[in-house]
């Protein structure tokens, strides 16, 4: 209301206190391990596989694969029924219709997203491609996210690397920047971007065939990185197969530099991408951001809106260049 | 642009990765203490104090005081000069304008807030009512946000208790519901919130003389609180002096049972109110939020802006209520 915010209240369960990840006995057992439910081996302590890469002879549920991807079992959003609305005096609430979905993306537990291999990437790109196109077949989903959360500052609740799609009832506003601009100037945000970072090449970290990496203009966190394909298109979705391996190869070259030159810092990774079901794509353009989490969102962005950041993105986009560089 | 969102770049020092305070070298060295500029007797370290609670025959910027309000050292924002806006291409940038102080409140080291008298949390919600009056009579700052980050989580980078005041030369757009209700409804949506929640009682905390305490409908935050003035006041200055003993000895209550029932999370206290020197206060009314960090704003958050609460508010209004009447 006040914030004109949703809110996804997801109560599955009840959290003790020490049940949250930034409780101190919580961290020091993602630090010791302990059970792992997306190990090999461990295939039936997690909900039934929706899909994986495996060789064809392996069985669903079972080892042998290398990238699965199963409903989220703590999921804020059901997938069954339609979207209703329920007004209680000034309120507004809808059932939490939507799709939640989890992408483990190695068997191997402790090897960390940057540390795969460039092949083993295109096969995560891969799936969250086709879980994408999947959602996007339900026509109740308007917008899904897809969203990688590395480390206790970025909001990983399992250390075993992982991403998550969700697939939402509506659009959310974040994004509507791109609408607006396309609206009043008839052309793509992005596009635009992307033509004056190529010109002012102060921003440019690198830029391959077809993607072109870059520390955004007023980037909201430091060493923030955002990779985007050269030639417009709307949904991710639309990624071309013979595309997959260059993009898997700068994604890995990226998040190796911000964790090896930023000294390991938690990390989210973020495709962004044109709502689903719902109108026009022409005025999105997807793209992937890296957005480091070394100074937590405080008082002052949690009121405002407005971040902080210590870092420009111009000091930024050199420091990274020369850690790719010295890393070619 | 994309995020349709203001970033403020501060500057004014390289941060080195081990700077952050999630580096693990920051967080030791937080825990293990080391020099603090806060600390009485090392009012030399801070920039020249504004002003402070301190007997008449103690001297500025010396020892004696209770609560101290200095400029803050790390601003995003310069004090000087007049909003010029710069257009560099399709981006458009302002020079840093505003005001941005700290308010340490109290001398002593490791004293949390909760644990400070309601006498002396009164002298410092004094203290931020005459910074927000001194910073409202500048006609360049169009909004005043006050808050506090406690822990961690909550992007603390400095242990010793204190709060921040920062002047803004433009009002964000977090608190806009209230302008949008007030234009379609003519009427508060604040006042009609304690309406409904005097009568529904589900989110109710509790209820003083002057102030109401409650799980906000729709949550951000797993056991966030709000303690709104039960009169319409729109600007957080405007606050009497007579009432604020009762807001202080709420606040410490309230702050108190989130520290002890909740394991000591990291928390924000964030205080929202009219914008200033811009148009009618008519449709603001100032509240106090308590939102406790117990979970990492993670990918999802960032990129759709939907924030996903495992903790109902009716189920957390009624475990602090409990904590509450166990304390008295």
């Amino acid at each position: 209301m006040v914030k004109n915010r949703w809110v996804a209240v997801a109560e599955d369960r009840v959290l003790k206190p020490n049940d949250f990840p930034t409780a101190k006995s919580a961290q020091i057992s993602a630090v010791n391990g302990g059970f792992c439910p997306f190990c090999q081996g461990n295939e039936a302590h997690t909900p039934h596989e929706i899909t994986a890469c495996r060789p064809p002879e392996s069985a669903p549920d079972g080892p042998g694969w290398l990238v699965r991807a199963i409903p989220n079992k703590f999921s804020a959003f059901e997938p069954e029924g339609t979207l209703a609305e329920k007004k209680s005096g000034i309120y507004r609430a809808t059932n939490g219709l939507g799709r939640h979905e989890v992408i483990i993306e190695t068997p191997e537990h402790g090897v960390e997203f940057h540390e795969l291999s460039a092949e083993r990437i295109g096969l995560v790109l891969g799936m969250l491609k086709r879980r994408y196109n999947d959602l996007a077949a339900d026509g109740r989903i308007k917008y899904i996210q897809i969203y990688k959360n590395q480390g206790l500052f970025a909001g990983a609740s399992l250390k075993h690397t992982h991403s998550q799609i969700v697939g939402l009832p509506f659009v959310p506003a974040e994004n509507e920047g791109l609408e607006l601009y396309y609206n009043e100037k008839k052309s793509c945000l992005l596009c635009d971007i992307i033509k004056q970072e190529k010109e002012e090449r102060t921003r440019l970290v690198h830029e391959s065939d077809s993607f072109i990496a870059l520390c955004p203009y007023a980037s909201r966190f430091p060493y923030e990185v955002w990779i985007v394909p050269l030639a417009h298109q709307g949904h991710f979705g639309d990624l071309h197969e013979d595309k997959i391996m260059e993009l898997a190869s700068l994604l890995k070259d990226m998040a190796s530099v911000i964790m090896n030159r930023l000294e390991m810092p938690s990390y989210n990774l973020i495709i962004n991408t044109a709502p689903v079901n719902s109108g026009e794509a022409a005025p999105y353009h997807w793209y992937m951001e890296l957005t480091p989490r070394m100074v937590v969102n405080a008082g002052v962005e949690i009121a405002t809106g407005v971040f902080i950041n210590p870092v420009s993105p111009e000091l930024a986009a050199g420091i990274l260049k020369e850690a790719l560089s010295a890393r070619k």
